[in-house]
């Protein structure tokens, strides 16, 4: 089993859908990542920064998912991230309604002495120079995999392709890989992608699922057709949790193997989006996720002859 | 080998694009489909109506094609139907610059004698009078396909719900399903419109791939990205097409086998877009359709193993 890094925000969010609307509950980037990640029993660790109005049970939350959390600073006087986003009624866009920096605003992010040696590094959707520090901070990892978006495209273009230029995996949107690359077809724009650094480029598609390229070699997850979705907060990093936490606990970054890891995350991504924030990921069984595999397989195998 | 028949428009279009634009070149649902449907051999007949400015090469070529000829009328002093449109950019959206009815204006569909027995009838996009006439005249098909479009949604709800109630496999796009049915969610729109009539609904998607319900089983195929779409005229006429065309040389209605139909419309409709208008599909050979399908298997068959 690989020790995987995690790095990303832990936050409140406030969440309005068309279905209802919560309080401040659990969010932000790393937590839905690990807690997607522990699926796997992972050995993983969370970077990030908290006020101490952030509750005990969440810190207890992570710790019962066996998530290090050495790495998450609590800064005594200061206010947690905070997030409030109201969804429109197709559920496929929203519009951010605050944002508190609070203690993200001075983020120096300390990877514990334990996981230097991490050989997966998942860095969550921050800004480029807090990703760049954590990189500096980790020995020689096997796999760097990126999540990021639109937002530092648009505000921190070149230290985001600095971060870039050193993982091996990004994960972004169909739109996010077009402004970045400049072209609209997503084969252009993966191989593009694929010459400023990583090696694999996933492309996220929401409902219609997730494009694997790496060279010539293009995979297709599909995204499982849901009855209801309830809220899509969290859907992104809790695909790439899966994904990363699977490639860390098969130890194996094969193209092959990364096709699994995306199916996995497709599939965790899936459980997210049924109740508001964290609730549903916090009560997901083994056997749910196995049996919503089979889903998955049977949504796309088929046996064809040649007429 | 079955008898497929086949009803729709056989048309002039002008298209522009953002590669070029063309003079009035061959078009029309019932030419896509046929075109695409002659791939497996199918003994295939087209009901439609033309003036006499259709030259008789087109003609020729569906005859070529081993399309039966005799239920296209032929109206002396008459012109061709006649359509007009620019794509936008993204090759997603498009504008109708001019429609011409002409002959269209009033058909009145003839089943060839030969064709009353046709065990597969494939509906192309037409007014819902047109389709259920047709429909009067066959003895006692095996599978009848349905291909509409938000237009008589709007116009002709009525007539379309009496069609949509005989017919066995329905194919609309995400964006009609959703307008028929009143749902977002398209697994639930599917149940409603199966509750409609039709046993079966595909729901294509565009370069999303198409979903097949059935009900409570799922299938999904993926469209093939691809580099550079040239021009999308008659992608959906050409999935239809490859679908009914596939059923009709196979005469295997199973939804195992309906998968395959579906993969072989998709297919050849990644074909159709990457030339103006027929010329791709005039000039395919059963070697690249084949090539296709191989890449269209790696794209999302997966071996996976529980965690």
């Amino acid at each position: 089993m690989s020790k995987l890094l995690i790095v990303g925000t832990v936050a409140f969010d406030a969440i309005e859908t068309p279905f209802g609307k919560t309080d401040k509950i659990l969010g932000g980037a790393a937590t839905y990542i690990g807690l997607s990640a522990s699926h796997f029993d992972t050995n993983s660790a969370i970077v990030s920064i908290i006020g101490d109005d952030f509750p005990q049970e969440y810190l207890d939350l992570f710790q019962n998912n066996n998530i290090n959390i050495e790495g998450i600073e609590l800064v005594e006087g200061g206010k947690t991230f905070f997030w409030s986003g109201r969804y429109h009624n197709d559920l496929n866009s929203r519009d951010t309604l605050e944002t508190q920096l609070n203690v993200l605003a001075d983020f120096q992010p300390v990877v514990p002495q334990s996981f230097k040696d991490a050989e997966f590094v998942m860095l969550g959707n921050l800004h480029p120079l807090v990703q760049l520090s954590v990189l500096e901070q980790v020995e020689n990892p096997k796999l760097v995999v990126l999540d990021t978006m639109n937002f530092w495209m648009d505000n921190a273009l070149e230290d985001l392709k600095k971060v870039i230029s050193k993982v091996d995996v990004i994960t972004i949107n169909d739109e996010e890989a077009r402004q970045l690359s400049g072209e609209y077809s997503l084969v252009k724009a993966a191989r593009k992608i694929e010459e400023m650094g990583p090696k694999y480029v996933v492309i996220k598609k929401g409902e219609h699922g997730a494009l694997l390229f790496h060279e010539e070699e293009i995979f297709f997850a599909p995204a499982l057709p849901l009855e209801e979705v309830f809220d899509p907060t969290g859907a992104g990093d809790t695909f790439a949790g899966g994904f990363s936490g699977y490639l860390a606990k098969t130890e194996d970054i094969s193209f092959e193997n990364m096709k699994n890891a995306i199916i996995y995350g497709s599939n965790l991504a899936s459980f997210c989006v049924e109740k508001f924030g964290t609730e549903r990921m916090q009560e997901l069984s083994k056997e749910e996720v196995h049996s919503r595999l089979r889903e998955f397989r049977k949504l796309t195998q088929f046996e064809i002859e040649l007429t």
